[in-house]
């Protein structure tokens, strides 16, 4: 008997901000058959709300320097409004959502960045999923709905990227289920030529992945998504698919997005 | 065999905005054996957070009128902020914490307040509390940890006064546990006057209650508190305890604080 098929849905980008958007894919997700596991990013409410709270915030390299206050904005906003938003529109739409950070269960630990070479503040990398907290919820038709934050085990809770959040939970569920991955956004999927939505790579291994990196054809935030992708990939999950959220469906049936497998 | 007994504890007040008190109180529920649960309230952190947004609040009758910016404030910081730290500081003492609102897993469900005669907004009152969601979780060790926001069924999510969360909750689960409910926050308990310590009232029964209230020995806040209480004990619950938080242990042993009863 094979193992039971798993979604595990990621969203973020623009999505998040669009609640029109997000209410149709809260639609078809919620329809979906079978265990599943929502995981959502931050949009660009938490640097919204921590311009009105003049909380200045620094970027190096594109990634959000964590201090103490953007550590409780990032908790009120991902852990609070949007989490809470998801879970009170999935429950209307008939769908058992239960709203999780990584401390809730102990789902997902971390441990503070080091300091150097770059002080990224209160953010965490992840160092264990105890998955088997939510298998009972699983089994009972809990749709759990989880926040890229996570906590260090000492009392301190710690901004997380949700990519990685999704590939760690995807590759420790992918010992009890078949794990589809399916990293969703505004987007159509990997480009070889972003001004043209043609250039859509249908299917990509991770060598594809290392030719289109070396040569530059891929770069930007594209680049650690893959990463992720390609983890998920070597360590045991099923298939990882990318592209955009409002056509969830058609990308689980693979007639959109790109799809990351393990050899092409 | 009599029911196992259940401590459901509700924590409110300054000690929410006193945050080593806040971590003695958690210490000290970390350690309760049994099955146990804890409802929040919001403190004042809602209301700092509002004055820095600049969205002004009306309090009509000393409750809050909760506008859609005030209801998304009340859902970070009481459903996020609050919520979240508590469960990773309990996580931290050993206590396997999951933060709720009332929309996760279809818990406390309400219905928005009429306008009239005062129209307070997004405030729900609670018309269902389903807890066979939780059984399976106390079950497992779980501690339900949950915030003082309910929904209404349609992807709404209301405010909602923990006191009455904490009543309704405690006679759901009165069918399954002999309840101990205890309402906690910074004063010793029920007093007969206000200015003296030494009138703290041990021990209280319904004809108690409103022989004092109609003598105007008990005002304000309270008598919602109490009413709550009463209704609790009419409706099943086995005790409820009006005391210090930090003295916890204290008022659980019936050391301290108004015990409210059946009958005196």
């Amino acid at each position: 008997m094979s193992a039971p098929l798993l979604t595990l849905l990621k969203i973020g980008g623009n999505i998040l901000n669009d609640e029109d958007a997000l209410s149709r894919v809260m639609g078809r997700f919620s329809k979906l058959e079978g265990p599943k596991i929502l995981v959502h990013g931050g949009g660009r409410a938490a640097t919204e709300l921590a311009s009105r709270l003049d909380v200045p915030q620094t970027l190096i390299e594109g990634r959000r320097v964590t201090d103490e206050q953007t550590l409780r904005i990032a908790v009120m906003v991902y852990g609070g409004l949007i989490n809470r938003s998801i879970v009170a529109a999935l429950q209307a739409l008939g769908c058992n959502a239960l709203g999780m950070t990584g401390a809730d269960l102990d789902l997902v630990r971390a441990r503070k960045r080091a300091p150097e070479p770059v002080d990224y503040g209160f953010v965490g990398d992840v160092t264990a999923i105890r998955a088997e907290a939510i298998l009972p919820l699983l089994e009972q038709g809990v749709v759990p709905v989880i926040a890229p934050i996570s906590h260090d085990g000492s009392g301190s809770l710690l901004n997380t990227n949700a990519d990685t959040i999704a590939q760690e939970l995807a590759c420790a569920l992918s010992v009890k289920f078949r794990v589809r991955l399916v990293y969703s956004f505004e987007k159509t999927g990997v480009l070889t030529d972003v001004q043209s939505p043609d250039s859509l790579v249908r299917k990509m291994s991770k060598k594809d992945f290392d030719h289109y990196r070396s040569h530059g054809v891929i770069s930007g935030g594209m680049i650690p998504k893959l990463e992720n992708a390609f983890r998920a990939i070597d360590r045991g999950v099923g298939e990882v698919i990318i592209g955009r959220a409002d056509l969830l469906d058609l990308l689980l049936l693979g007639e959109t997005g790109t799809r990351c497998v393990h050899e092409s």
